[in-house]
């Protein structure tokens, strides 16, 4: 019952397609004390497989730095194509503060472990999201831009100039981007209605993008199969734009089009204070700690 | 990261005022491994402590059976008066399952305990709850009915032979009943009103006593130093009758009265399920399982 730290990281490996591969890069993360693999996912048509793992951080640190020591050596990305935008082998590598930790701890393990990557694998990183060393940085689409194929000009830029490895892209592995981030919560609520340009309209009036909700990513989607749409989001910080507020948001937009929501859902994994902090909305529970929770002090 | 069972043990003692015989009670539940001790609250008025333990089911009973001694050593029944109902030294002591532990199990661990509690001691003891012999000895009011005073001569009744021990009552200890149980949720509700008696109203046709949902106890209660009142709930299973549902009943009530709800409150523990469930209600979402709660997944 000690106040174990705990990080998740998600790294994204750009192999989406051979399975022996897959097994390879995902291997590190098994059967090593103090890390828990909890997920692989592969996209054929992104080739891409997202990873991921929780545990101690030095742990967790010491297994990706071996596994993007396989991918470095089985994917070469002069060969590879896939629709999902890419830079690098191993194409971002985020460290997630998810128990007594915190997001300060988690910058500094994301600088530890880019720092070490950098040297060992000679690979440029670019430190992304809250590690990021200037507001351009911050957004990781910001520093994708070009994809690998652009990075070789890219990168002789001054403002581009790596954070950590050489200023020359690795010839066969890119790039790679590094940092610490908040949980991400994949919540997409569902519209009574097959018109697609009404979620498009609802996403744009409640994303951050254009003028909505500071946390909140959020585009149109069809549910073909079951002939509706939904505003598909990523939350990326429940903490200041909680999940109740997208939620409600969306119902008032909505309206406009007569259109109601019918139900939602939540892809992958939620921090348990993204839902407790929705359930203490609209029960109006005043004076709520988590604390309260049983499960927070069996565990601490 | 074992799968560890952890059991929640909340006894209650009759001594609420002789903080050096509370100390003296409270101290097997200290220092020892497996065992975490919560919370320990005394009320004057009740002459009762109340004590909340979590921990590995034999370290918890082991630790129990200790205080049990203790508590018989030092509490003399014969001089005890309170505002609270009471029948024994250990008045009650429900275990309940909380984490990779099933009901049975806990039922199990309730009669373990109260075979050897009542073997060490010469304690007469009830089986309650969940592990109750009969359906009248469900209810705990119900086998405490006459309390202490009364139990000498209900205790030879064919039909209040005590489960474990002798046929006789304790002459100091008293009588004891021991069974597993629900965690509790105590959630009450705010009213917009500072009229008591639209509390009661509602509070009755919640409640399950009088027809109202069937694992929900309540009673109106006056918060005066707000001016308003509310209807205080005692959820005695939040996975068969869900907060969420108290909660909508409650305002349904409310409406005939004119009267809005304000706001609620949860006092003490709450299991982390109970609100996730609420949560879901509420943003209606589809297909939700536990499992995708990251600290489930971290726990194992």
């Amino acid at each position: 019952m000690a106040m174990t730290k705990i990080v998740e990281c998600v790294p994204n490996f750009s192999e989406g397609r051979d399975l022996e591969k897959i097994e390879k890069i995902v291997n590190p993360f098994r059967g090593k004390d103090g890390v828990k693999l909890l997920d692989y996912s592969r996209d054929v048509d992104h080739n891409r497989v997202v990873v991921t793992v929780v545990g101690e951080p030095q742990a967790v640190k010491e297994a990706m730095l071996e596994a993007m020591g396989v991918a470095i050596q089985v994917i070469d990305m002069r060969n590879h194509k896939g629709e999902h935008p890419r830079m690098g082998a191993v194409d971002v590598v985020p460290f997630i503060p998810v128990k007594n930790m915190t997001m300060t701890e988690a910058v500094e393990l994301s600088k530890e472990f880019a720092k070490e990557a950098a040297e060992r694998y000679n690979v440029p990183i670019f430190l992304y999201e809250k590690s990021a060393t200037s507001p351009d940085r911050e957004n990781l689409a910001n520093i994708r831009k070009g994809e690998f194929e652009g990075m070789f000009e890219k990168i002789k830029l001054p403002e581009w100039k790596p954070d950590f490895g050489p200023q020359e892209v690795h010839p066969t592995a890119g790039v790679t981007a590094v940092g610490a981030r908040m949980p991400l919560v994949a919540f997409n609520v569902n519209l009574g209605t097959n018109n697609i340009e009404i979620a498009n309209r609802i996403a744009r009036n409640v994303r951050f993008l254009n003028g909505g909700l500071r946390y909140c990513k959020a585009i149109g989607v069809e549910l073909k199969d079951r002939g509706i749409v939904q505003v598909s989001m990523n939350m990326t910080d429940y903490t200041k734009t909680a999940l109740y507020r997208a939620f409600e948001l969306i119902k008032v937009e909505a309206r406009r089009y007569g259109v109601p929501v019918v139900g939602s859902e939540i892809i992958g994994l939620v921090p348990m204070e993204a839902l407790i902090d929705t359930a203490v909305y609209y029960l109006g529970i005043e004076d709520f700690s988590m604390d309260q929770i049983l499960e927070n002090r069996i565990m601490e």
